[in-house]
This record gives C-alpha cells, structure tokens and sequence, in this order.
C-alpha cells in the first residue's frame, strides 16, 4: 500500500466512527430514555477520546508527508486530510479533553439556565468556556497571522474572515433595516388560523420532504425539541418539530432540514466515508438549507400549490386565498428569536450575535455585561425590549458548547443561497411552473448538480463561484432579491 | 494512580464504547434506513476494529500482571477482565477479522436462503464459517485441555462442559417426551380466536412490561422482525413484534425479553460500566426471561388477570373462562419453530440442535449433510417431517453468525429457572395472589435481590446455588415443574 492508500484506508475508518459518534448524538435527542443522559455522557466522552486519538495520530502526519494524490479528487482528500490533522494536533490533548468535558457541563448548565431564565446560573460556566475557547485559538492562530475569532470561524468556513464578513454586513445592515421599517410601518397581512392536527402537520412535513427530493430509503423523519440534520451518505436523517396552531414551524423547519440532508445525500457515492464526501462547511451547508425553505418554499409559486394542500388537509386557513396565504408564510413580524425570524431580520439577529462574540473573544467584553450589552443592542437593533433572558442571551445553545464563529456562517448561507437563486433563475426560466405544481426537482436538480455533488471536492466560496458561473459570492443578489420579494409584498 | 485503577479506568471505557456498538445494532434492527446497511457494516467494523484493538492491547496484560484487588467486588472484576483478555489475546487478529467478515456476510446469504427455502445457497458459506470458528475454537482450547466444542461453550456459559450439559439432556429427554406424547395424545385446549388490534397489543405489551418491573425511564419498547434485549445499566432497550391473529406472540416476546432487560436494569448501580455489571452468562440470562415468561407470565395465577386485560380490550376471546383462557396459553402444540415452541417441547428442540452443531465442530458431520440430518432427526425426535428448510435448518440465524456453543445455553437457562421458581415459590407462598392481581413485584424482587443485582459478582453457577439456598443447579426442580403443571393441565 502506498502512503495515499493508508491515508485513505485510516480516513475511512475515522469517518465511519465519526457516523457512529454522529449517530448517537441523533438518537440522544430522538430515541433516548431520559434517565439515560449520564450513561451517554460517558459513552460519547469514550468515542471522543477515540476519535481524538486517531485524528492526533503521528503516523498521519508520515503518511502526509509522503503521499502523493493520484488525480484531482485526491489532492482535495489530502488538502481536507492535512487541514483536520494540522488543527488537531495543534489543540493540546489537555486542552481539548478540558474542553469537551466543560462544554458538556455548560450545556446542562445553560438548558437549566434558560429554563429559569437565570443568566447568573449560566455566567459562571460561560467565563469558563471563553477563556478556554480563547486558549485553544492562540494555539489555533499559532503561526498563521489570524485573529483569535479567524482562527475559530476558519473551522466553520474555511477561508472566510472577520474583516470579509463585516464587509458584508455593513452592505446588508441599512438595506435590510430600511426594508424592516418599510415592512412594519404598512398594513399587516393576517396570521393562519385553524385547527392543525399534529399527525396530518407530520404527514404532509413527510410528503413535502419527498418532493423536495429527500431519499426516505436513506433517510428517516423523526419529532425533535430542536430540528436538525445528521449524518453523511447512505444514513441521513432530519427532525422536525410540531406546535399545535402553528403548522408553518413544522413544514418549515422541515424542508430546511431536507435542504441540509439532500445536500449530504447527493455527494457523488464514490466520495462516501471520505473527507470529500461531506458538505463542504456550515455556509455552504445553509446556503442549500436556506435556498430550499425560502427561495423556492417560501415562493409565491409553491406557496400556491402549499395553500391548496393545506386547504385540502386542515380545511378553513383564516386566508381568503393563495396571495393572502403567500403574505402570510412571509409576514415580517416582530419577535425575538433567530430561527423563527422572517428573511428580512433574520441576519439582523446574526449580525448581533456576530459582534458580541468578536468582542468575548478580543477581551472587549466580559461575560458578566453580556446579558446588558445583548439588551441594549437588541432595543437599538430592533426597536424593543427583550422581555426575559430567554428571549435574548439565553436563546441558543452555541456559545454553551464553544461554538464561537459559528453563527456568520448562518448569514454567509443567506448570501450564498442568494447567489446560487440568482444563477438557478437565470438556467430555469419556467422554474415556476414546475413550483405551482409542486415540484421543485428542476431546482433541487440544479443545485445537485452544480453544488452538492461535489461535496468538498472545491472550497467553499469557490464552489459557489462555480455554480454561479465565475460570479464571486456577494451580497447584492440576495438584497435585491429581498426587496424585490418584500417590496411585492408590503407594496401596501 | 495503581495499576488497578488504570485496569478500570480502561474497561469503563471499553465498556462505553461497547455499549455504543450494542446501540448500532439496537438502531440496525428498530430504526436504521434500509438503504443504510452497507455504509452500516462498514460502521459497525470500525466499531469492532476500535473494541479488538482496545481489548488485546499488551497493556492490559501488564496492568493484569501488577493489579491488586481493594476488595471482593475488586476480584471478580479482575477476574473478569483477565478471562476476556487471555481469550482475547488467543485468537490471532488475521482470524478474528476474518471471522468478523466472513458472519457479517453469512448473515446475509442466510437470510436469503431462508427468504428461498435455498439451503444449497448457504451451504457454501456456512462451511467456511464452521472452519473458521474451529480455527477459533483450537486456539482458544490451547493449554487448557478442553474439546474444541468446549472451547465455544465457555465463552457463552462460563464454567459449563458439554458432558455436564448431555447428562442434563439425558436426564429430561425421556421425561419431558412421555410428557408430550401425553399432551398431544388426550382432546386438546382451544386457540384463541378474535380479532386483536395491533396498536392495542402493543399497549397492553407496555403495560405487562411496567407491572413486570421494566424501567421505562432508562429503556423503551419498539418493534422488530425478531424480539430482543439490548445494552447495559441505565439505557437497556427491548423489542417486540406483533402478529395479527396471535396476540400471545407479542405478549409474551414483550414478558420475555422484559426478564432479560431488568435483570440488567436491576444490577448495582456500582457496577455500571464495568465488567461485573453485567448479566454473567447467557444461561443465567436466559434464566431471568424464561421465569419472567413461563412460571410467573404462564401461570394459572397470572393467566387470571390477563384474561380479564384481554377481554377488556379485545372482546370475545373464543375461550369461555380464565381456565379455559389458561389452557390456551399453554398449549402443546405441533410446531418446527423452537422460539414458538411451549415449555414441554422447547428442550427437545435444543438437544437437536446441541448434538449436530457438537458434530460439526468435531467434523463427524459435514455441512453438506446437515440438512439432511436435521430432517432424518426432527422426525425422530417429534414424529412428524420438516415441511421446508426455513422451517428446519435455515430456521434461525445463530450458525451463520458462528454462534455455536450457545444454543444449550437456553436450556441451561430454562433449568436454572426450574431451581430458581421451587426457592421462590418456597420464600412467597402468598406469590399466586399478588400474581392474580397482576403483580409480579413479590417475584421479580426476589429475583432482582437474590440473582440481579450482583451482575457477575459470582460465576453463573454459583449465584443460581447462592439463591437456591446452597442447592446446586440440577434439573429435578424443572421437571417436576412441568409434570405438575402439564400433568394437571392435560388430565384428559
């Protein structure tokens, strides 16, 4: 075997336990009895440490530096390989095993903390895993000439940086605070009403993913607290979510769900279990998240086929007809949090969460003014008070287990999935026809085709620039395609 | 730290990490995508990889050689450990691989030719597989002066020989056959008519299994083509099945495998995650969901209350009485499928499957011969011709695994449970009324104190002899047992 081969044959081998890491982390919040939550601490500390172990391995490092790719698909396999084993053996094993055991306590810690709305409760735990977040960018940073925050948003998006993305916050910020205004300041369209029996809002979540193109013989739907995504290949599975009289949160969250999973379920077959057989980062990962539940679900095209199906499932909507029904599914309203956001605030919440992290990790703020300084800016953002904690700083579970530089890949998905809409549009002129009947396949066909096949075969922001025929990613197609949207929408 | 502790520091881990590979096969069967299966068995061979590497690492051996024992629950770990670790180290890796392969694809030619009737199709691989496991099995009866056939049973039954367990079978055979002949000669108990709601079986089935003293707090019950137990401490899960005119097969899967997983759930919280907390054989297992089953799920006292449930939620049974209903649930009857066998006939279906596996581990029989000598002696042994391979020989998939060896340990299992219900049954005279009222708690705590919760404190023997007041296990208790009960059951 050459030094490639034995690359290959350990990377293979890593990414199958890194599945089955992946997989109980799935059945944790789906299948789990609840008195069961100590026990799997230790069972996913143990597959950490296993996983930590091969990833440090020096015989990785003599294979890297011998092997030679055979071809184009392998030079990306080394590049993905060299990068993961660079970062990780320069993260002290200290350090990192520090870190995981504080990052679980911190989110038991942050969940209690949010339950009673108890910012005290989590303040301590949280100056912790800054401090040690911090330590493990120095170590990070070492050599590289990055920023602290670089080098941790680096591992989400790679190639990205703190400068680009506040670039392109500072193009959206007063196109989208004047769009926000604009929306606000007009009539309002009215809310869905009815009864929405949770069962049908599940079988219709299920025949939507189906349309949508996720593979259910690879594939399963389960109810999650939080909905998510999980698991690469031939194994990837969403959850969603029900409330009662609010059926768009469950067909919703679950086509951005498929969106997430059709990504990981179209990666070229022969890329499987290897480092290119994944998405290819979290910003490329929501750009098709984010393109399947709003540019194409949240369309006046499908909106008009969704009415009809609702219509025929839940009988009387409270909407007098597939416009008013459309005005509804994207209602700019007033809220607190990022994920129930429409397409206008939502990258005003990241742009929030964006800067209060940059400035925990530059030292610029303390923990302790965290909760006041998200307050302050959240009135000056938004225009009102957050009414509790868990509203506002307590909202999300991120910081709690490390993940600083995490949230502007959220944003960087909206930018990329504008883009993408923009070329989408420009190859499928009848794209809506297909949309009114219920079929997004010419859409979700394309994106296969031009971003998730590939996998991690091209860097991020290249393969968008691919797909986008030469275009670099920018700002501008989804700004205009917003106030296009929005404009329509709120034309009063 | 002492060697010692080190020595448990590890096995807690392996212990984790076992626990993780028993969940991927829980998911496999419960939960798994069907297109998910080949990127599953490359999982579940990383998994295997990590857990033989983990377990033959030299380390071990020296902790083993320097560790002193705090105390008795100290010795029987480093008993426990020193076994696993000694067989671990006999089997050469190339070998343990191989087999690991080569049953991961037996498994599925079986399941083919069982779907086909096709015994020619398996033959081929199950040859290899015997070959392989005799390979397995001299090196791990190297030194120790045991047969070949031995060597396996140890691994299942600690401490158990083929010539103790033939002794046993020659001591039942004749008895239990005189009972048969008896049952099947007289006029013969009703089946069981109505019509039985699948949704409402498996209701029922997780009532039965909370009064049987299931934790549904630290396990959960779901469906599978074949029932069964699985994992350790507090996140042990069973499954059951249903099947629409025999509403007794789900009932009773669900009592059954209830014995096996509260007998895990039962042991000392101490233990959890270490080699003693653990059931400490199959037998001794086997024990635990037969008792659950037959002589507390079976008995007259009990039939009383659940035919009273089962009128309640399905009407009309076609029984006319608890007595009646009673008899039907202990019907000997005709049949080729040990798993459905009743208590009468079970054994005989072990004995059979005993003596051909003994002789094709000693090479006195060939493979391509096996069908034919398990027709020539189910015939003998229960006076009537296999109708089909599926319902012969390719019946069940242990072989095709290279689970030879633990087929008398349900036998085994079925006599320490004779030994266990006399002692109980001497302990709580007033049992039949707590059982009338659908309360095995006076039984199963009996059990949970005196067998249980001491996992593999003591070797399987010995705690059968320690609950059973000093008497060793032997098989009177069982027969004497089966002739009351039959006896009186079929008195014509």
């Amino acid at each position: 075997m050459t030094a490639f081969d034995r690359l290959m044959a350990w990377s293979r081998e890593t990414q199958a336990l890194a599945q089955v890491a992946g997989r109980l982390g799935w059945d944790q919040e789906t299948m789990m009895p609840r008195g069961a939550a100590g026990q799997r601490a230790e069972e996913m500390g143990a597959m950490e440490a296993v996983l930590h172990a091969r990833r440090t391995d020096s015989k990785v490092g003599e294979w890297l530096a011998e092997a030679e790719a055979p071809d184009t698909a392998g030079h990306a396999q080394l590049r993905l390989i060299r990068r993961d084993y660079e970062r990780a053996i320069k993260v002290p094993g200290d350090l990192a095993a520090a870190l995981a055991r504080l990052t679980s306590r911190a989110q038991g810690v942050w969940a209690q903390a949010r339950a009673t709305d108890d910012m005290a409760l989590f303040a301590p735990v949280l100056s912790e895993v800054v401090e040690l977040k911090r330590q493990e960018a120095v170590a990070l940073a070492d050599g590289t000439g990055r920023s602290l925050y670089d080098a941790l948003l680096d591992d989400y998006e790679p190639g990205a940086s703190a400068a680009q993305i506040q670039e392109m916050f500072s193009q959206m910020r007063p196109r989208l605070v004047a769009l926000r205004e604009h929306a606000l300041a007009g009539p309002q369209p009215p809310a869905l009403t009815g009864d929405f029996d949770e069962v049908a809002q599940m079988a219709l979540s299920r025949e939507l993913a189906e349309r949508f193109g996720y593979d259910l013989g690879r594939g399963r739907i389960d109810k999650a607290v939080h909905p998510f995504s999980s698991g690469s290949g031939d194994d990837v599975r969403i959850t969603t979510r029900t409330v009662a009289n609010d059926p768009f949160n469950c067909l919703y969250s679950t086509i951005h769900e498929v969106g997430h999973a059709c990504y990981e379920q179209a990666i070229d077959q022969a890329y499987h279990l290897t480092p290119v057989g994944q998405g290819v980062s979290m910003g490329v990962h929501e750009s098709q998240s984010r393109i399947y539940e709003n540019q194409l679900g949240r369309s006046r095209a499908f909106c008009g086929f969704l009415y009809q199906q609702m219509r025929d499932r839940f009988g009387d909507l409270g909407v007098d007809g597939p416009d008013t029904f459309y005005a509804a599914v994207n209602r700019v309203h007033r809220g607190f949090i990022r994920t129930e956001a429409d397409e206008v605030q939502y990258n005003l919440h990241i742009m929030l969460r964006f800067d209060l992290e940059r400035a925990l990790m530059a030292g610029d703020l303390q923990v302790q003014d965290l909760e006041a300084a998200w307050n302050d800016r959240f009135a000056a953002d938004f225009g009102y008070a957050v009414d509790r904690p868990a509203n506002g700083v307590l909202q999300y579970v991120h910081w709690s287990v490390g993940l600083f530089g995490y949230f502007p890949t959220y944003a960087l998905g909206n930018l990329y999935a504008g883009c993408l809409h923009t070329a989408l549009r420009r190859d499928l002129p009848d794209l809506d026809d297909a949309l009114a009947q219920g079929d997004p396949g010419p859409a979700t066909g394309w994106l296969a085709d031009k971003v998730q096949r590939h996998g991690g075969l091209f860097a991020p922001q290249e393969v968008i620039t691919r797909a986008c025929d030469g275009q670099a990613p920018d700002a501008e197609p989804l700004l205009s395609y917003l106030e296009n949207k929005f404009g329509a929408l709120y034309a009063g």
